[in-house]
């Protein structure tokens, strides 16, 4: 599952550069579907994963504001500084915790350590897939959402 | 992992539920990205699994052609098919084959079990994200993409 997570930022990173070519208006233009931007969705992105891994963590809410990161090299760097944390989180994750228990501040709901996990990774690729259409709107041949042929997996 | 098969097959469900109400040639319509109409996305979508499900097992490569499932009621009846083998499989699943390796008969590369679910999985949430963007285009809510919330967990 973990790899996932991998191919995830793989890919992530392969968006942040392709994007470079894009003006940042082009970048805010207000579309259908999504979070209505490309900004605005990549904010969504990193701000789902980083509020649940805090959730599951115990740790408080953080509360970002897209209007400061709207920009791609803003949320690239919000996007490194977050990682580096989860990264550390996810070198000490164990398939042991899978079932555990967790609640977080903007839920009554109970939720399982490994749902919520999995939760976070089909997130971001469900927005990756918005982002793919959006790329072709533009002219632009969008990054692979291949897991496959990644390098991810010793064979 | 395999719950994740289970959250994106309850997703197509919801999918094939709500499309009922949109007119077939609206379905068939050329659309920018994705396999270019919505009939033909879920389309690949099937094919990709079920392929990639059958080179796991050494089966032989299943041919068919969207041409002869392009209205929703025909892709309907071919993943309830399809998805009837494929729980069989799944079923069998354990851990232990994840980094057991394969090759399928479209492609030269070496790839383990493992890895090909995994890339499954992301392959459909991939392009159901893109449904969704076009689904808001029609005017519709989409379909949630939340893992969390199916009670696919016991908590």
């Amino acid at each position: 599952m973990i790899k996932l997570f991998h191919s995830n930022w793989i890919i992530r990173e392969e968006w942040f550069e392709l994007l470079k070519r894009v003006p940042n208006e082009e970048l805010l233009r207000n579309r259908i579907g999504g979070q209505g931007s490309i900004l605005n969705t990549i904010f969504h992105i990193l701000d789902v994963e980083y509020s649940w891994i805090c959730g599951i963590q115990g740790k408080p809410e953080v509360q970002v504001r897209f209007e400061n990161y709207n920009t791609l090299e803003q949320l690239k760097t919000l996007s490194d500084s977050w990682m580096q944390e989860i990264k550390l989180f996810l070198e000490t994750w164990s398939d042991d915790f899978e079932n555990d228990i967790v609640t977080v501040p903007w839920s009554e709901e109970r939720y399982t350590e490994g749902e919520i996990l999995l939760h976070i990774i089909a997130h971001e690729i469900h927005h990756m897939g918005q982002l793919s259409i959006w790329a072709r709107e533009m002219g632009i041949q969008p990054v692979s959402a291949n897991v496959i042929g990644r390098g991810l997996f010793v064979v």
